[in-house]
């Protein structure tokens, strides 16, 4: 590999711990808990795991003997900032606990615990990519971790290599299926600890207990300097609305904080519009009515923020996408005959009244993809829709019906950007870098401790690292049941963006004052090297979320 | 204004000058200069400003007695990283002749000159933007300064104002403009000096004596940012080639750096298709080959960078468009009868035999943009073709063709990406802010030399800020006669990638090793306050060019 110029320098940036995991700790166990929500359910499905108590370390000033232990490690789904430092710290981790301990990766994901495709992780090997962004020291997958055959075949590579602790890092159901491993171990007495860690750009695994993901730092502060960077540019040359999609699944977590990080003129909340029961065609009148107040203001420009999800969140498109799932299954053959440009009079003769209204709505190309484009099991890929051109084509034909209503006076020219792949590998930020290697470090406590279903946590995150608090949250507790494909599932529930937490509270204190005015804030690039209210600053949201605490 | 903590701590960076700037200075004067080609021509449109000397800056020991001046400045044309820092080191510069010197900004470009709309830059004003990006300290615009009655119009403003000299930030056109304006107020005796510096992201600016434009450093370092995280995304996930256009109008430099930058799969650099006399088909068949090695040996992931201008280098798409462009104006009236359905094969019976051969080619809805899509002008509109898909899918086409002949054997997933805005109006990298401060500064100290139709030049930029040298231009040195509009005109001749020179020598020394094999640099993003080899480093570009000579 050859390297950059700043990847040699942050091979030696060393991450604070915490500094209680500095020396030799102790487990405090605090009182057991419950699952958020569906307690018996939950209850019956994890009897071995169920109602752990959350533990805390503290210093101890008796550290006792310890031996050898051999770990794997999964990296699951997306990719996220930071990932290679959990592994850094869970490494450094075992290693203290006795220097003949050693570490495992499973390669691609899940997938190569279960086809047995691994390596292990020497401190010569890794040390290249300690501080670095990427999962492709032992790369990542999709694969799901669910049936009993693939813990059965898993478990025959780990009774192999003699690893009696799994540390899966993935989101919420790569946690989840760490909790359903972690309770079938413990009930056949694998002696096999699982244990999880909070990973997503995402930022909707958090709960009362796990503050945020990794991940979610670096990944809004790069979207922040390029969101901040085109409203700079938005701003000189005067003559462009730029509308701009974020990743982030169904959650505006990114959209929010890029918003508090960026000040646009608009930033639009999917729970927010769900909330409210807004139409697609509420949502194109909110912008175009600011886009008019901009205009009657001289200012023919400005900058939009959408959230990946929106559109699976307006409810009307969520019913349109429904009924035609099912219409295009029911009526596949009838479809099939129809001749390409009848196909759109024949869908709107089809669908209810409601629907169709919708449907016509929509501009024929998106409606097209809406019909055309289905995945392999025929339905409708939401997430092929360029919603960032959608919204921007319709309000230009909104603001064409202002113009002749004579409420809008001005020029409107749109560009569009997507961003999402340019921040789930960047260099981690100093605040993931620390939280990734101390959630890796306190991992190898945790198995220290013998624990299993619980996940790293590592909390008080918008102090000093050196002050943050490390300790186990059972994952059992932040379980809930959910419909997954027409079943009852336990899942760890997802969070979604709180209209009464403080961050939304704050972006909707101050949204009208950016929207009409120009508030531009440009963050510019993630510093490494410079002041710390620079370099070590957490998300806004964290922020706002702890003094509304 | 809000400012970010990143804007704050720059605001204190105080931009390194050339030594020989930081004193007195006299201008020593050289040989007498000829343009690049076309003497003869160039010499009698420009009888009052050919042949100067190019002039060097000296230290002097003998500091003469200076008076106040009035500058003026023009921001012209696109957005590029540093400008702000070019109007702080003029306005520096213009204050160390004489305190009670005044500095006037015209606003949203030459538009502002015209039309008198002006600012005065005031200490208090600009501080806030000392080493920011963007070009929001006065707006910039497009208008062309070309005519008598702009230049006469623009005079008065500056008789009014007391204003003896006019820099204007420009590209090679706004540059060629400078040079007729200088030359039309030398001939009428107005006594107003214009000067130029030479802007732009797209690196197009520069020859012998101006050895690159500002913001091309910084541009292409956002960019290669994204283009590493990318890459580090794609050899961790492994499933998808990422195909990435990059701005850089006719110009492949911005390409060829970020390719020297990040070692992509893939670079697609236009000059070099041009002279090739590559199809588009052989582009593809380029591509697909490499998707097909790399897939033998088990790895179906990779980058393509397309630089933006390739398609019109693609000389049977030249010709296309031509053709087309003639077509579609002599029949427009029958062309407008014909159903929407019937439209291509009209095209399709209306083309030459070539031509049509390669309209067919094209994916439908590429031929539909070509056809439907026209400027006011009727002309078609060449950069709303979305190369980057266009590419991505007849390369899948390529692949299916290769698997039923046994030549490949892969799976096949491609994302796209354009990059331009996310880089134009980026805070300036060290060097940009030093490269752009000096400009400014210097630009000063020709306004002081009484000269007028130089541009500003700093030299020797691949040594540190304090050795380089400083001096001016004369413009009409760089200048040929070329048909613009069907008239031949005098304009600086535009740099195109050399495939002789050093900088495309090293990349196609290198490509096919980085074709095959997975040699993803990822330089990060840019730092302002770490060590120098990550904080002040030139362009790859600049250094091999320099090393060629």
């Amino acid at each position: 590999m050859k390297k950059s110029a700043l990847q040699k320098a942050r091979a030696a940036y060393q991450p604070k711990l915490p500094i209680v995991l500095t020396g030799a700790v102790k487990a405090e166990a605090g009182h057991a808990t419950n699952s958020v929500a569906d307690q018996e359910a939950i209850k019956n499905l994890f009897p071995n795991t169920y109602g752990l108590p959350e533990l805390k370390f503290e210093k101890s000033s008796t550290p006792t003997p310890s031996k050898p232990v051999n770990v794997g490690v999964i990296l699951s789904g997306g990719q996220a900032p930071g990932g290679h430092n959990v592994i850094c710290g869970l490494f450094d981790g075992i290693k203290k606990v006795h220097r003949d301990s050693k570490l495992y990766g499973f390669l691609m994901g899940p997938g190569g615990f279960v086809n047995h495709d691994y390596m292990e992780l020497t401190a010569e090997f890794i040390k290249d990519y300690r501080n670095t962004g990427g999962f492709d020291i032992i790369g990542s997958g999709r694969t799901k971790l669910e049936t009993k055959e693939q813990f059965d075949k898993g478990l025959e590579i780990l009774r192999e290599l003699n690893i009696s602790a799994l540390v899966i890092i993935g989101g919420d159901d790569s946690n989840t299926n760490a909790a359903v491993l972690a309770e079938y171990y413990k009930s056949i007495n694998a002696g096999v600890q699982v244990l999880g860690c909070p990973k997503t750009i995402d930022g909707d695994l958090k709960n009362d207990v796990i503050e945020t993901s990794f991940g979610f730092d670096t990944a809004t502060k790069v979207y922040s300097e390029l969101i901040g960077n085109i409203q700079r540019d938005c701003n000189s040359a005067k003559k462009y609305w730029h509308f701009i999609k974020l990743m982030g699944r169904s959650a505006s977590h990114i959209a929010l904080e890029c918003a508090l990080q960026c000040q646009p003129n608009v930033c639009i909340i999917s729970e927010e519009v769900e909330e409210k029961n807004m139409s697609l065609q509420d949502v194109v009148n909110y912008i175009a009515d600011i886009v008019a107040a901009r205009a009657a203001k001289g200012m023919n420009f400005g900058s939009v923020l959408i959230p990946e999800g929106l559109i699976e969140f307006i409810p009307a498109v969520k019913r349109l996408i429904a009924e035609l799932n099912d219409l295009l299954a029911e009526k596949a053959e009838e479809f099939a005959t129809v001749d390409a440009a009848d196909q759109r009079d024949w869908i709107i003769d089809n669908l209810s009244e409601a629907n169709a209204k919708v449907y016509k709505s929509l501009p024929p190309r998106v409606a097209r993809q809406l019909s055309l484009d289905r995945d392999p099991h025929g339905n409708v890929q939401v997430s092929l829709i360029e919603t960032e051109k959608l919204l921007s084509e319709m309000v230009g034909k909104r603001l064409e019906e202002m113009r002749e209503e004579g409420s809008y006076n001005g020029k409107y020219a749109s560009l569009h950007h997507f961003f999402g792949y340019e921040g789930r590998c960047s260099d981690p930020s100093n605040f993931d870098a620390d939280y990734c290697y101390a959630l890796g470090f306190n991992a190898a406590c945790l198995i220290r401790a013998g624990v299993t279903g619980y996940m790293s946590s590592v909390r008080n995150l918008t102090k000093p690292s050196v002050q943050w608090v490390a300790g186990g949250i059972p994952i059992t507790m932040m379980m809930n049941m959910e419909r997954r494909n027409g079943e009852m599932k336990p899942v760890i529930q997802k969070a979604l963006v709180r209209l009464d937490g403080a961050p939304f509270q704050k972006f909707a204190a101050q949204r009208d004052e950016w929207a009409v005015n120009t508030c531009y804030i440009y963050p510019g690039p993630i510093q490494f090297f410079g002041p710390a209210e620079i370099c070590d600053q957490p998300t806004l949201t964290l922020k706002y979320e702890h003094q509304g605490k």
